[in-house]
C-alpha cells in the first residue's frame, strides 16, 4: 500500500541522503527507496517522468544543487534538468555566477540514484522574447552572463545561437508572462519575437504547464505549431512544501515516450514530440499517447456482459495507475447505445474500482445487439477543453426479451 | 496517487453506503469507487482478491450483514463467503439463530456492488474436529444449530455429510486452535480427527492464515496433503479497526487465480489448488503462481548493464504492487556472479523503486561474461522460511579491461 | 503529534474490541487508549463532548449497540445516546421489536470504557410533528411500537405524553425534514404542531445541526424560543466512513458544559442551556460560552507590543483546539485601531500558529495610544451569519516618532 | 484536528515561502500559518521550542539560511541558532568562507516570520575538544577561519576565548564523538581537555541529544557538572526528510522555559539551566519542570473515586499535549495502593484518552481510606534510566463492605 511506502521512504531516508551528499558511503548498498510513479509504459515505449526546469542557489533557488537530486529520486522522477537564470542571480554577494556548477555539483549523486540529469539554462530574457530552456547542453560556460538583461538590443539573440551551436533542444517558458512586467491576465500571446525565434528553427518545445498553471492559449500554439509539449515545475523552494509530497500529491511533470532509459532517449522524444503532461489530475497530450495509457490503466471485470431487453447487470471498472479518470456519457449514437441506460458520469480513482451498473431498457428489438459504450475521458485534454474519447471495455450484448 | 484515493473515497463513502444499504437510489447511478488492490494477473488467470471467512450479527461477529459487503467494495475485494457459525450464537435472545438470513440479507448489495457473495457456514466442532468451513452451499437452512457443541458424539460428522452432499468446498479453518480450550501453542497438530476427514475425501483446503496468525505447521500439510491454501480474517470486529485500512492497511486475504471472476471460477480454482495467501507483507504460494507475480512487479530501468572490469554502474528497480519486495542476495554460484559486487539485501517498497549499484571486480578474465543476479525473495513464501528464487531481471555483461 | 497517535490506536483496537465485546478479558488491564478532542473546559464546567442521537440494528442502523460504544471511544467522546425509531424496524424480520435492548446491551462495554450511556428513543411521527429524540427515559419499554406511523391520529402524542411523565428531556430533530415527504429546501418550519409539543412543555432542545446539515432557521428558533442547543450524527452507518475519522476527520457533536462528568451532569446542562455545536470547522452557540473558548484557544507570542508611528512589528498567535480560529478585522473604531495596520484576515489553525505583522501608520500624534485590535471569528457562530467578536490577546502601544 | 492542520498548511505553503524568501510579499497579509506545539506553558515561564544546532550551505549543510527560517516556522518553533562549522566549508570552491552572512541572510525572513533568530557558530577541534557551539555572538566575523583543523596546537583555544570575550554561551556537542576519528561505541567521556574548558568558566551546557541519539554519560554530566541540558538536531540535511515532519514527527529540541519570549529571555534561561529536552516521545530534564509538564499534560474525567471493597469503577485519562505518557505503577507502598487493583503499565497517547478500571480488593478494613496511585512516567528522564514519579489525578476512597 501506498502508505506502507511512505513509511520506508521515511526509514530509508537518512541512507539516501547520506549517500547522496557524501557521494561516499558503503559502498553496493542499496542507494535508497523511494516512491516509484504508477504511469504505464505504452506500446514501443518507456514511460519516463521528467522534469526540466528547477532552480538551485546557483540563480534564485533556495536549494544546493544535490537536493533536486534527492528530491527527484524520492518522488520517483527518471530525469531532471537544472536551468538556472543566465541573467539573474541573487545569491552573487556569496556564490559568484557559475552556469556549469549546478550540473557539476549534482553529477555524481545523480549517477549514484540512477537519476538522469541533463544539462541546462534557461535564458532569460524581457519581453517579448521571455524565458526559454536549453537543454542538452554541451558547454554551459560558454553563455555570458546577461546581468539583469542590461545589455544592449543588439545581443538580445546572442544566447539563442549560441544554444543553437550546441544542438540544444529550446523551449519557450511560461509563454504566458515574462519579465519584466509579469503580465498574465490574457494568456500566452504569440507575437513577432516568437517569429523570430520559431522561424530559425530554434524552437522545439513549449511549456503548457509551469508550476501550477496551464495555459489553453500555449497548448494551442503547441498543436499548431507542432511543438513538443512539455510541463515543469520551475521550482524555486522545496518539492515537499510546494507540491504535498508527503500527502499524496506529485509535481507537474513531462511524460517522455522513449525508447530507451537515457539522456539520449529523452532527447530522441523531445525532437520527434513523443511527449505528454500530468498536472495534479489531469493529463495533457495527444490521443496517440493519451489511449494507450487509457487502455492499460482502465479495465473490467468482465470482458463481456449480456442482458436481457428490461434487465440489468453490473460490473467493476478499476484503474491501475496514480491518475484518475473521470469519464462523461457521450450521446449515445448507436443503436446498442440508444437501448442501454448506463452512468452518465464516472470516476474510477487512481489505484481504485467503481461499480457500474446497466440496464436495457425495454425494446421491440427482435435481435441481439452487441457494442461498447462511449465516453470521454474529462480529464484526459487531447486540446483545451476536449477530452480524449473512449469506449468502456466490456461488451455488452442486449437479447431480445422473450 | 494512493492519498487523492482516500480522499475521493472518503466523499464517495456516503453515496455507497446509502446505496448498498437501501438498495435503492438513483438508477444507475455510479455505486461507489473504491480502493482496489495492485497485484498482477497472472499469464492464463485472473488474480481474485477473496475472504471466505466472516461474522456478522447472525453468530458472534457485531455489523449487519451488508456491512461485509460495503468493506469488502470499498477495500477492493471481487469475493466473500460470510460464514457464521452454526454452534453458537450469543445473540440469540435478540436474534434467532437461522443459517441461511446473512447470505440472503446480503445479496442485493454484493449484486449492485460487483461483489460476488459465497454461501457460507462455519461447522464449529470441539477438538479434535475442529472448525471447517463449507462455502458453495446450495442449501444452508438443511443444516441443525448445533447448540455449544452439546448433541452426542454420535452426530459429530453429521454436517459435514450434509455439507459433502451439496458439493461443497469444505476447509479447515484456524487448524492450530480449535475449543474448548483453544490451545495454540504447539501450532497445527494432524490427528485422527483430520484422518477422518481428509480420508473421506471431504477437506478441500487449509488456513494457513487466519487473522493476523500464520501457521508453519498448516503450511507443511497444505503441501503435504497437496490441500488448498487460503488466508481468510475471520473477522468478527469491523475491519477498518483490525486492520488499519484506513491506514493503508489490507486485511489477509485468499488470492485466487481464477479463468474468469464468477462464483463459478472461483470455485474451479479452489478445486484446482490455485491460490496463495496475502498477509501482511508476504505473500506465500506455491512458486508456479508467486514467480509470474514477481517477474511482473519487479521492472528494471535497463535490460542490460555493460561494466568493464574493475568499474561500477547503477540502475533502478521498481514495484508496481501493493506488495513490498525484499531481496537477500544467494552465494553467487556462476562465474558472473562472483565477479560482481552488488547489495546483500535488497528492499522495493509497494509501488516504490530503489537505485541498486554494481561493480564488477577486478579480474583476470579475458572474455565477456554475461548473466543475471540470483536472489532469494525473502517475503514470498514457498515453504515455511524459504523464499522463491529469482534473478534481477536486469542482464549484466563484464568486459575484460584493456 | 496527532498522527502517532492514530498508530497506537490501531495497536490498541483490538484489546478494545475485546474486550468492549465480551465485557470480559484481563481484569484491570488498559481498555484500549483512543483519541481526544481538544476543546478546553471553560471556568466553572467541563466541556463534554455528546453525541444524542444514534441508530443501531434495532431499528435502521447496521450495527450493534456495541460498536456505537467502541466508536465514540475510539473519537474521545463523553456521553452518547442510543435513540433507534419508535415507528420503524426494517430488521424486524430477523430481529424482533425491542426499545430497551441496544440500551440494554451496550451498558456494560460503555462501563468498562468510561462512556456515559444514555437511554433514548427517537419518537418518529408524520409531519407536521416530525422526529423528537426523548432521552434520560427510566422505562424505555413503556413506549408502544407506532407501526410505521399507522395508527389513528388520535394517539399522535401519547408517546410525548410518556416521555414527559418519565421526565424525559425532548429535542426536535432535523426540524427542516420530516416523513414522510422529506421536503427540506425552505429550512425549518414552526407550525401549530410545534407550539402545541412547545406549549405543553415538553420540549427542551432542538437539533440546530444534524449530520452534515447546519439549518439557520432551527439556529433562530432556538434563539429566539430558548431552547437547548443540539448537534448529532443521526448516524446509522459507521462513523468511520462518515465522518472521515482515520484523516483526522470527528462527528458532529453537542458540547455539554456540565458540572460534573455523570449522567445527572449532563442532564442538568442540557435543562440549563449549557450546550454549544461543533460541526466541521465552526463551532455554535452562545457567546457565554464561545468566548471562554476563544479566550483559551488563542494565545500570542508576547503580551504586548511596543510600536514607533511608521514602524512594523510582528507576533504570533497560537491555537491549542482542534478547531481552526478564522479571523476577520472589524472596521476599526478606536484611535488606536485606525492607525494600524494589520491584517484583514487571519486563520490559525487547529494545533497551529500564524505570524500577524502589524504596522503604525505615520501619523501627526503627540502622545502613545494602548489598545487592542478588535475581529469577528467567522467560524464562532453565536447567531446565524453571525461571528462572536473578539480582540487579539496582544496590547499594543504606539509610541509618537520623534 | 492535526490533520486538517496539515492541509491547510500546504495551502498556506505557497504564501508562507514567497514572502519568507523574497522579504516582500503585500505588506501586512499573514505570514502564514504553521504547527504549532502542544507542550504546556509552565507556572512562572513560557515554554519555548529551540534548535540551537543548524547548518547551511556555509558550511556542510545543503540549504540557503532562508530554509531554515522556513522550516523552524512551519514546524511550529520559537528560536533557532544557525551554527556552522570554523573549520569545514565544503562548498568553498563556490561560497567563500563567511561566518556571519548565514545570520544576516536569514535575519528578514525571521523577523517577518516571528522566529528569533540567534547568532552562532559551532567551533569545531579534533579531539580531545570535540565540538562546541558559541551562541548569542556579537562580531561572528571576528573568528578565524580553522581550516580542517590544520592549524598549530597552540592556537587551539584561541576560538574559544573569543567566544568567551563576546558573552557568548557556550555548550558541548555530541560529547559522544568527535573528529577525525568519530569513535562512539563507548559514550561520552570526560577528559582534561574538558577540565580546562569547564574550568575556565566557559562551558554553560551540553548536549545530550544530537539528531537521533541520545548518550546517558551525557545525561551524568550534564547533572553532576551542574551544565545547562540542550537536544538539537545538528541537521545538514532537510528536516522533513530526517523527521518525518509531514507524517506527524518532529525534530529534538530544546525546551526553554523563558520570562519572556526574546532573545534575551532565551539567554536568561539557558544560564539559569532552566532547559528539558523533546526527542522521539521522550521528555528529558529535571522533575522541577517536568512535574508541572505532567500535571497540565494529564487529566482525569473524574476528580474522586469512591469504591466500596470488592467493586470496581473506570475512569478516563486524558492528555493534551504532542508527548504521549507511558506509565508503569509503583509497588504500592500505601495502605491504600496495596487494596487497589490497577493496571500495571497505562500509554495516554499525544493527544489521547484512556479508560482506567480500578477495583478494591475485598479486605477487612473497617474504616475509609483515601490516597491517590503512584506512578513512574518511564518516558519522562529525570535521569538516566530513571522515569519521574508521579500520582494519578484521583483521588480515590474505599469504603468497608457492609
Amino acid at each position: 500500500m501506498r502508505l506502507a511506502l511512505y513509511r520506508s521512504l521515511l526509514k530509508a531516508g537518512a541512507l539516501l541522503c547520506a549517500l547522496l551528499l557524501t557521494a561516499s558511503g558503503p559502498a553496493f548498498a542499496q542507494t535508497g527507496a523511494r516512491r516509484s510513479i504508477d504511469i504505464p509504459n505504452i506500446p514501443g515505449y518507456l514511460t519516463l517522468k521528467c522534469d526540466f526546469h528547477i532552480h538551485t542557489v546557483f540563480s534564485d533557488g533556495i536549494v544546493w544543487p544535490t537536493v533536486r537530486v534527492q528530491e527527484a529520486a524520492h518522488e520517483g522522477l527518471d530525469a531532471i534538468a537544472i536551468s538556472d537564470h543566465d541573467d539573474y542571480a541573487p545569491h552573487r554577494p556569496d556564490i559568484p555566477v557559475s552556469f556549469h556548477r549546478p550540473h557539476e555539483i549534482a553529477k555524481s549523486a545523480a549517477d549514484a540514484a540512477g537519476i538522469l540529469l541533463i544539462p541546462g539554462l534557461e535564458i532569460s530574457r524581457h519581453e517579448p522574447y521571455g524565458h526559454h530552456n536549453a537543454i542538452f547542453l554541451t558547454d554551459i560556460s560558454a553563455f555570458p552572463f546577461w546581468e539583469n538583461n542590461s545589455k544592449a538590443v543588439l545581443d538580445t539573440l546572442g544566447s539563442y545561437r549560441i544554444a543553437a551551436r550546441q544542438g540544444a533542444f529550446l523551449f519557450w517558458n511560461h509563454p504566458w508572462t515574462m519579465p519584466p512586467f509579469w503580465r498574465s491576465g490574457e494568456g500566452s500571446v504569440w507575437t513577432a519575437a516568437q517569429d523570430t525565434i520559431y522561424g530559425n528553427g530554434w524552437l522545439g518545445g513549449i511549456e503548457i504547464v509551469n508550476g501550477r498553471h496551464y495555459d489553453a492559449n500555449a497548448h494551442r500554439f503547441c498543436i499548431e505549431k507542432k511543438l513538443t509539449m512539455l510541463g515543469n515545475t520551475d521550482i524555486h523552494n522545496l518539492t515537499a512544501y510546494e507540491y504535498s509530497i508527503f500527502e499524496g500529491g506529485h509535481r507537474p511533470m513531462t511524460l517522455v515516450f522513449a525508447r530507451e532509459r537515457t539522456v539520449e532517449g529523452i532527447r530522441d522524444a523531445l525532437v520527434s514530440r513523443r511527449t505528454a503532461v500530468w498536472s495534479g489530475d489531469t493529463l495533457i497530450g495527444e490521443a496517440r499517447y493519451l489511449q494507450p495509457i487509457f487502455n492499460q490503466a482502465v479495465t473490467a471485470s468482465a470482458p463481456r456482459i449480456e442482458l436481457t431487453s428490461g434487465k440489468s447487470a453490473a460490473f467493476v471498472l478499476s484503474n491501475t495507475t496514480d491518475v484518475p479518470v473521470v469519464l462523461q456519457r457521450n450521446a449515445g449514437e448507436t443503436e446498442l447505445e440508444k437501448m442501454i441506460d448506463a452512468p452518465s458520469q464516472l470516476t474510477i480513482p487512481a489505484h481504485g474500482s467503481t461499480a457500474v451498473q446497466v440496464r436495457s431498457r425495454n425494446g421491440q428489438q427482435t435481435k441481439s445487439l452487441t457494442g461498447k459504450l462511449g465516453y470521454r475521458v474529462k480529464n484526459f485534454l487531447v486540446a483545451p477543453e476536449e477530452g480524449l474519447a473512449a469506449t468502456l471495455p466490456v461488451e455488452i450484448v442486449v437479447h431480445p426479451a422473450r
